[in-house]
C-alpha cells in the first residue's frame, strides 16, 4: 500500500521502534478490511477490524473498553466490561447505522458458526461510530448489510488508510479525517510485543491541531487570514481500536487503552462535548474458550510494571495513527459545498 | 385489561400504595405498545416503552442506567451514563434482533423529528433484550422495523401483560415469564409522586422462586417430584425500566433503580452468571432542552433522604412486576417440546 | 469458640455445605481478631481480617471491591480498583476512627516490612466502617493504634461473633448487630474450594427483618404492639468482606462479592440511602509479587460458567453472616438509655 | 505573593483569561494554606483547600471525583461519587500520613460543628496524596494533627506555590514540584464564571517535559548529556483539585474534571503506572443543605453544549498549574544527596 503517511513527512513521534507495516495488522492475525460509500450526497461506508483468523465466538479474546466521553453510540461494551472478552469482529460506521451494521455482524457470525459447527445462540457484536453528516447525508442510512461482508471480505495486512472505509466521510479538526492506523513494538525479557491502533478520526478543532511539537492548527489559520472562533467546538467523535499479543488481563488491558488519550491530547484534542470518543483493545495472547470442560484455566499476564512500556507505546501509536488518518485522507467536500482540506497540503 | 395478576391471588407485596392501574403508565405520560410474534416456531416480539407524548428529542428526559449483570447486549447506555438523559422510546426484543430495532427507531426519530421540525442528525435509541431461543427459532431473527412501528403504534396505558411482545418467548425461574408491570406512589411534603416499573423476566431457576415469603419454586419441585439440579444456572436476562415523575438528578435516578435489585432477589434471582441483568430509568419531572439558547437551566430534585422512600418502593414494585409477569403469560411450549408451565397454576 | 449461631436454631440457609468452623477463616491462612472497647459511654472497636500468614505486600492477593452504596468512609479501594490487589490486613472499625485505623496499618506494615526486610515506600491499608453512634459517643474516637496492634495479635482461626471488636456498637434490622460470618464450600473438577464471608452488620428496619422464609420482623413488631413507621430508615451500613481459595481473576472476583447483595437482600434490606453496603474481596490462590524480576507470570482462573456455583455460594453466605452477627451479639443498651434487644430473644 | 510565574517568563498558555490572582483562590470563598515540614532528612507537609467560608458540612458542596489511575491512596471518594457533594476542606499530603490527615480533618470538623451547633455523627474528610519519599523519610510519618491545623488557620487567598505544603518534598518530571495553581475565566450568557485548578505535582519523566509546544526536556537532557533511559518511568502521582462558580450537576462536573487530563499530556504526562493520577472537583454555585426540612430542592445547572468552554479552560489552567508548581519550587536535594533542581533554571 503505497500512501504518503506521517512519517514519509520526517515527523517522527516517540521513542520506540514500529512494527514491518507500522499499522494494527503487525499484530500477527489482525487484518482490516473496509467498504466505502462515496457519491455525490453520499461520504460513509464500513471498516472492520478482524481480531484473528479462526473463530472468535469459539475462542475469545481478552477485550477491554473505556469511554472517554460516552457521546456517542458504540454498542457491545456492556459485555465487554462484565466478561472481558470479544466475540465477534468490531465494525465502525456512521451514528446513523450501527443497527444495521450490528445486524449485519449477527447474520455473519451465525453463518460462519453454523458452517463451522459451533452452536451459537447468543452474541455480542461491537459496533463503533463517527458522524459523518457534514459530508454525508446521513438520515438516508446509505450503509447495508452488504456492505458490512464486503468489508469483512476485503480484510487484509496492508489495508488503505485515509478517506476510506468509515472514514470516507470524517472530518478531523477541521481538516479532513479518516481510518489511520500505527504500531509499536516493546521487548520485555527478550521477547518482542506489538500494540497496534487503528483509529476513525473525526474529532477536534483546527486552531488545536499539532503535529509532535509544531502548532499547525494555528499556522493554518495564520494562512488562511482566519480567527480561531470565540468558542471552538471539538465536535465529531473519535474510535481507538487496540489490538496487541502482549499478554494482559482484561484490567490491565483496560488500563493500557486509557492512555490512547495521551496521544489524543498531544495531537490537540480536548475531549470536547461532542465528541464521542472511545477506546476498545483486545489482546491476542490469551485465547478463552467458549463453554468448554476445563473449569480451571491458565493464563499469562505481564507484571504490572511492564505496562509502563505499554503505556508509552500506545501514546505514541494513537498520535501517530490520526495524523495518518489525516495525512492519508484526500480533499473533500462537504454537502455545504465547503471544502474540506487535506492535511497533506500543510505538511 | 381484565388480566389476573399477582394481587388478584391475594397477594400483597410491601406497604407502599400502588397506582390506578398499578403499571409503570401510572407515571403521566408514559404508554406501552406491543408487536407479538407467534407461530410455530417463533415466540418473540417488541415492546415499547414511550416515555412521553412529545418529542422527546427536542425535550429529553432525565435517564440513569444501571448494569447489575453484564452478559449483555443492551444498546444506549454509553450516551445515558455521559449525558443523563434519554431521547428516543426505550425499546424490547430478543438478544439477536437489537441491531433492526435499533436501525427502526433510528428510522421512526428521522421521519417523526422531520415532521415536527426538529433538526437531527444524531440519536441513541435505547434496545434492550433477552434471549428466547428456548421458545424462539433466534437464529431465523423474525423482527422486522414493522414490528418496531407497529408497538410504537400500539402504546398505550392500560397495556397487556405476560406473553405478548418482547415477553412471548421468555421462561422466568423454570415458567412462562413475560412483560410484567407494577406501580408505587409516594408522598413527599404532601405531593404525590409515582415510580412504575415495567420488566422482560426471563431470568432465575425454579428452585428459588419466591412469592412473598413462599418458597414456591421449591413446593412446585416437591409436586413434580423433582430434584433441584447440582448446578442449577439462573440463565436468561431480564429488563428492568423505571418511570418517575419524581424529580431527581440522573445520579440520584442510579441510585433508585440499582434498588430493582432487590426486588429481583426477593423473588429469588442470584443475578446468575449467563442473565443480562439491567436497569434503565427514566424520569419526566425535568426535561432538558435539545441544544437551545437558554445555557442556565433550572431544576428540581428531591433532597437525597427522600430517596430512602423511592428506594424501598422500587424494590416492591419490581418484585411485583416480575410476578405480574409470570401470572399473566400462558403455559407455552419449547422448541424442544417440553412445556413452560404457567406460574398462574400453582397459585 | 462455643456461640450459639442462626444454625444452631435449626434453620438451615442455602443448599451448598459450610466449611468446618462455618467462618471465612475456613479458607486456608485466613485469620480473624478484635479489640473490643465497651465501658459506659464506649461500644465499639476493631476487627482485622488477615488473609494470610506470610507478608500480603511482598506477596500479594488478588482483591476487588464493590460499592453497592456509597454512603460511607471506606478506604483503600481507589487502589484496588486500579491493580486488583490487596497487600495489607482488611481492618473494620467505627466512622470517625478510620483515619487513626489507616495510620496504624501503615505503622503495623511499616515495622513488618522492615523486620522481614521487604522494602516499602507505599502502601494501601484497607478499612471498613460502619456508624456506631447509637450505642457509642463516637466524636470521642476513642479507638487508638494499640487497638489495632491488639486486634491483629488476637488473629486466629475460630474467633468470637457478635458484640465484639468492630461489632461492639452496631446496630442491625432495629436490634443488636455485631460481627458475623459463614462459608460454603463448593466442588468443581473434584477440588474443594470455599467462600468465607464476614460482615460487620449495622443496617436495616426491623419490619423487613427475614430469617430465611420467616417475616420474623414483623412478627416481632406486632408482639411489641408497635406500628412500623410510615417512613423506616434502612440506616448504618454493612461492610461485607469475602474470603476465597477459588482461583479468579480480580473481575470474576468483583462479580462474586456483588451477589453479596443478594443475601443482603433476602434478610430484609433494600439498601437504605443512609446505609454505606460495601464488599471487598481477595482470593488466595494467585499471589501477585511486589515487584520483581518475572515480568510475564501465570495465573490459573475458573472459567466464567463456573462463576455460577460461587454466586450462589456467596448469596447464602452472606445472608447467613448476617444472622449470625444477630444472633451472637448479646443485648445492648443504647447512649440513649433504649435497649437494643438481641435476635436470639426472639428466634 | 511576589513568586515568578511561568507567565512571567512570557509562556503564555490557551486563549481564555484569567483571574485576578491566577489561582484556584479567584474562586469566590475558596483559600488555601500550608504547613511545611522541612529539615535534614524531611521534606512534606500539608497544603488545604477551604471550599467556603461557612460550614461545608451544614451547607454542603456540589461535587465530583475521577480517578485518572488510581494507584493511589486518596481518602473520600466512595462519598463523593455516590452523593455528589463534599462536606470538609481537601487535605493533601504524602502517601504514609493520610490516615492521621484524616483523622485530624474529623477532628476540626467535629470542634467546628459543635461550636456552630451543627449536629455531627458521621463526616467524610477527602485526603489526597503523592509520595514524596525521595526527598523526604517518609517511614517517620513526621506530619501531625497539629500541622493540618495549622496548614487550615494559613488558609488564604494569595497562597504560595511551590515547594511548599504537600509539595515540600515532590519531584515532577525529574525536576522539583510543588503545588501550583492556575485559573480561568468564562463568560456565559454575559455572566463571568470562573475554574481554577490547584496541583500537587509529583508525576513524568524529564524527557516528555513539555513547556507549551517547546520540549524543553529534551533540551534538558542534552544539556546535561544525559540519554533518555530505555524504560523511563512517569513515578509519583499528581493530586489535581478543581473549584468553581460555574452552576453543574456533579456528573458535569466529572465531566469537566476529568480533562484536567488534557493539561497533565500536554505538559508531557503520559499518565505513568506508579502515577496515582486523582482528580476531584467541586462548584460553589449550588449548596446542599445537610438534612432539612426542604424536601424538594431547586439547583440551577449550564446545559450541556456549554461545558464545551469549561472543557477546554479546566485543560489550560491544569497545564499552567503543574508548570507553575515547577517554576515556583526552588532547587532541593534528594535523600541520595542528589541535587533536584528547578525548572527556573531552564526557563
Amino acid at each position: 500500500m503505497k500512501q504518503k503517511r506521517i512519517g514519509d513527512y520526517g515527523v517522527k513521534l516517540g521513542v520506540f521502534p514500529h512494527g514491518p507495516l507500522d499499522k494494527i495488522t503487525d499484530v500477527p492475525g489482525v487484518t482490516v478490511g473496509h467498504a466505502t460509500i462515496r457519491d455525490e450526497r453520499h461520504h460513509t461506508g464500513v471498516t472492520v477490524i478482524m481480531p484473528c483468523k479462526d473463530n472468535m465466538f469459539a475462542s475469545k479474546l481478552t477485550a477491554a473498553s473505556f469511554v472517554l466521553n460516552g457521546f456517542g453510540k458504540t454498542q457491545g461494551l456492556v459485555q465487554i466490561d462484565e466478561l472481558g472478552t470479544l466475540e465477534t469482529p468490531i465494525a465502525l460506521t456512521n451514528t446513523l447505522n450501527v443497527g444495521i451494521v450490528h445486524d449485519a455482524l449477527v447474520g455473519y457470525m451465525a453463518v460462519r458458526c453454523a458452517q463451522e459447527g459451533v452452536p451459537m445462540h447468543s452474541i455480542n457484536p461491537v459496533v463503533g461510530e463517527c458522524n459523518d453528516s457534514g459530508m454525508n447525508e446521513i438520515a438516508d442510512r446509505p450503509v447495508t448489510g452488504e456492505h458490512v461482508l464486503a468489508a469483512i471480505a476485503d480484510a487484509r495486512s496492508d489495508f488503505e488508510e485515509g478517506d476510506v472505509g468509515a472514514g470516507c466521510g470524517t472530518v478531523c479538526h477541521g481538516l479532513k479525517g479518516g481510518i489511520g492506523s500505527a504500531s509499536r513494538v516493546l521487548t520485555i525479557d527478550g521477547q518482542r510485543y506489538t500494540l497496534g491502533v487503528l483509529v476513525q478520526s473525526n474529532h477536534g478543532c483546527l486552531e488545536e491541531l499539532h503535529v509532535g511539537e509544531r502548532a499547525i492548527g494555528r499556522e493554518i489559520l495564520a494562512k488562511r487570514r482566519q480567527q480561531a472562533s470565540a468558542e471552538p467546538t471539538d465536535r465529531g467523535s473519535i474510535m481507538m481500536i487496540t489490538a496487541t499479543d502482549l499478554p494482559v488481563t482484561d484490567r490491565q488491558l483496560r488500563r493500557i487503552i486509557k492512555r490512547c488519550a495521551v496521544g489524543l491530547a498531544r495531537g490537540g484534542s480536548y475531549f470536547g462535548h461532542g465528541s464521542g470518543d472511545v477506546m476498545i483493545g483486545f489482546s491476542t495472547a490469551n485465547r478463552v474458550p467458549h463453554g468448554g470442560a476445563n473449569r480451571v484455566l491458565t493464563y499469562r499476564a505481564v507484571n504490572e510494571d511492564a505496562l509502563e512500556l505499554a503505556f508509552r507505546a500506545i501514546a505514541e501509536a494513537t498520535q501517530e495513527a490520526v495524523l495518518n488518518s489525516m495525512c492519508c485522507a484526500r480533499e473533500g467536500k462537504k454537502l455545504s459545498g465547503a471544502t474540506v482540506e487535506s492535511l497533506a497540503k500543510y505538511l
